[in-house]
């Protein structure tokens, strides 16, 4: 089907390492989970994604309800805490989502794909939680040796402030800010003829416009900000500049300030963003294609290599309340997708063979007519835990089992033979050194144990 | 939503144990994991499920391929092999399908739940990877604890084989086969009349069946069966008779027979099953309710309580492939939407808390304005890798700290205080006991490490 695609062995065992490493950083920041239904009633999505919605896919209306397929994990879970009245939560999920998109599958972008969601609802002092957010993409990013990467941060009220006095009518703030989220796509001359020609701003306004999103940063462009004339004419801009100060001295104290970037370029699509606002970026040579139509721009291969993005939405959950009680929430998506690609990249340019299983020994017989002898043993170490195979043939070739093994990573074969059966021996053979050694049956789940211990 | 829930962090904890008990089950027998996409193309779900394809989700036609989600992981299964031509594997697939059912929520039974399938794909000697599937029900119901269970198995040949002796017609053999399904059910004179006054079958024919699925034994049923005047004049029955036997003798090897039983009146819906087949029930009073229209029923509640099945299907992968090769499989699904019921059950009649996060302390303070120590000792424990939390508000109470550990769980605090500062020491306080002791500042990693290794 187009967009979607089988994950083989292979992928899943480099998929499940990574999950994992995600996984361990959610619960290290004392993390949650939950999980929702893989489809919304429809009119739950509805009015949530802007002009994206018209990649929901829905479902064929065969009575009853009509449903969707869920487009990420964020409003399914403001929806839950409508839903469930919960008002204080720190909670991970991480599930595919769903968007009925042009795929570019070299780019490891898919209609069905994994997102990994951290997000902490509730009231509490402003910007710690949207620290930890960043603290968690610093983490998984280094812990991943994906590279170098780059954290740029923004603040909607930033935008929508910068948007008011440069003159922006307020019922164009939301149409201009998706074409300023195009220049991670398209060069400025080009997001400008667009603001000017297709959304009838200003000249004037655009360049205005066009001035301050070429700013880039750290607290000390936050305070320059808070003292030009025209920025600090807006409150919201500067709540969102003073936020951004405050943010930037707990990233110090959680030490990621050197991966960080306020830049005022970053506007993100989705609707529901109320304040702070991140995206990281893979900014390693070679690992983002650059796109042939725009070659020489530094952004272009940056905006390819994103990986995660989040910030803070405090009014999705009042959508869903009855009585409209918001939840102030925060949160980041780690773009699984992408870190998959480049980990399959760097599997496949490795010399080390990728296992999929995690077998310690083979049961082998060395003679015809040993089945139940076979079958008997991998019992036993099934029975005390050892991860075990046995081919299922009744008079299998020994050089056949062994290759089996080599094909498979197995690193021990325990091999019967009918003088080991005399003996009440067995022959623990170690693949990669051939060396073998004779051990009583009762201490062979000890030896396989010891000698597989760091596997 | 309709037969659909979402999972709180509770039920999560709950499932994320039962999931890796199954999954270090399904590791322990080499088994590799794939994964497919959650919907397929329609054409491919048609025809592969009898009667029960009218519970098909189908994705609304938006424009390009007709989809609809999965119903199961075995077809997707059988469609992956044929398309990558894979003639040999292993696999799990633990993942969400989708069907349009009467929800019996009570039951443990939803519109979407979890299946964890185990399958072999491969030409092999007889019986002994169907026999590996039958160990491995019996080492995930042991270690589940969920009380004792029954494996049922019997042979759709068998079945087949008993049919054209009893006299039923050729083309009545799927629909008699799915009347006789319903035993577990409804009572034997209630089956009966289905198959002669809706299915059109004779009254002879249906006696003669009833005697034959009234009866359960062990490798010596098929034996006398070998041997029965009737049932020995089928080939179908005998060769599948010569495999029970078979089939005993490797389930003696993997010492699972005290738990088997050969039930001639198993039958199970499938279309696709070609040989073995196999239910597991949980057999202990209390666990399944027993439905007030058939009160007296040992079946029923025995019924009630099935919580895997599977069976051979050598002709599935052969539909899917152009050429029609054929791959002989067999496998078992573990019902694990029962599973969580029980243990959730068994969770909420228990004293011991269930944990929902794995936290292994919590940095406090004990006076005011030490965020920014509490945010850089945090940082440090994180660093380290330690579970740890910190509370977001610039001043939090002592008291409220300690609460929520107690509330959570969480068995360590680190009590940053200005004395403490001044001493390069913290105050690290076990909840449980109240004990406090001062411990440096460059010991305390160690110290919570080794106090929570447990964990």
């Amino acid at each position: 089907m187009q967009g979607t695609r089988d994950y083989n062995p292979k992928q899943m065992a480099i998929r499940e390492k990574v999950f994992n490493t995600i996984t361990r950083c959610f619960k290290r920041h004392g993390a949650e989970t939950i999980d929702t239904p893989v489809f919304e009633l429809k009119e739950t999505l509805t009015g949530k994604y802007g002009e994206d919605s018209k990649l929901i896919y829905d479902l064929k209306d065969q009575g009853g309800e009509l449903l969707s397929l869920r487009y990420d994990l964020t409003v399914p879970f403001a929806r839950y805490l409508a839903m469930n009245k919960i008002t204080n939560i720190k909670r991970y999920h991480i599930a595919k989502v769903y968007r009925r998109d042009n795929p570019a599958m070299t780019r490891g972008r898919y209609r069905e794909f994994y997102q990994c969601d951290f997000d902490i609802a509730g009231q509490y002092d402003a910007m710690i939680p949207d620290a930890e957010c960043l603290k968690i993409v610093h983490e998984i990013l280094s812990e991943l040796e994906l590279g170098d990467f780059r954290i740029k941060v923004n603040d909607r009220r930033i935008l929508d402030g910068m948007f008011a006095v440069c003159g922006v009518p307020d019922d164009k703030f939301r149409t201009i800010c998706s074409t300023v989220d195009k220049l991670d796509k398209m060069p400025w001359e080009d997001v400008k003829k667009e603001m000017v020609n297709e959304k009838g701003l200003s000249e004037e306004a655009a360049d205005q416009i066009g001035e301050y999103v070429s700013l880039q940063g750290g607290m000390d462009l936050a305070e320059r900000l808070l003292l030009d004339p025209r920025m600090s004419q807006s409150k919201q801009a500067c709540a969102g500049l003073s936020d951004i100060k405050l943010l930037f001295s707990y990233m110090q104290l959680f030490q990621l300030t050197d991966r960080v970037v306020f830049d005022l370029s970053l506007a993100r699509g989705l609707d529901y963003y109320t304040g702070v606002i991140y995206e990281a970026v893979l900014t390693q040579a070679g690992v983002a294609p650059v796109s042939s139509d725009a070659p020489n721009r530094a952004e272009e291969s940056v905006s390819v290599g994103s990986v995660a993005g989040g910030g803070r939405y405090d009014g999705l959950v009042g959508m869903f309340d009855p009585k409209g009680r918001k939840v102030p929430c925060v949160g980041v998506s780690i773009g699984i997708e992408r870190i998959f690609s480049i980990m399959e990249q760097k599997a496949e340019a490795s010399a080390e063979k990728v296992r999929t299983t995690e077998v310690q020994v083979l049961v082998a017989s060395a003679q015809k007519n040993l089945l139940e002898e076979r079958l008997r043993l991998v019992t036993e170490l099934w029975n005390a835990g050892i991860k075990a195979e046995v081919m299922y043939k009744k008079n299998p070739k020994l050089l056949s089992q062994l290759q089996f093994c080599e094909e498979t990573g197995i690193p021990l074969v325990a091999i019967l033979g009918e003088q080991e059966l005399k003996d009440g021996v067995v022959k623990l053979r170690v693949v990669a050194t051939r060396e073998e050694v004779d051990i009583s049956q009762s201490d062979l789940i000890g030896e396989i144990k010891r000698r597989t211990s760091e596997a």
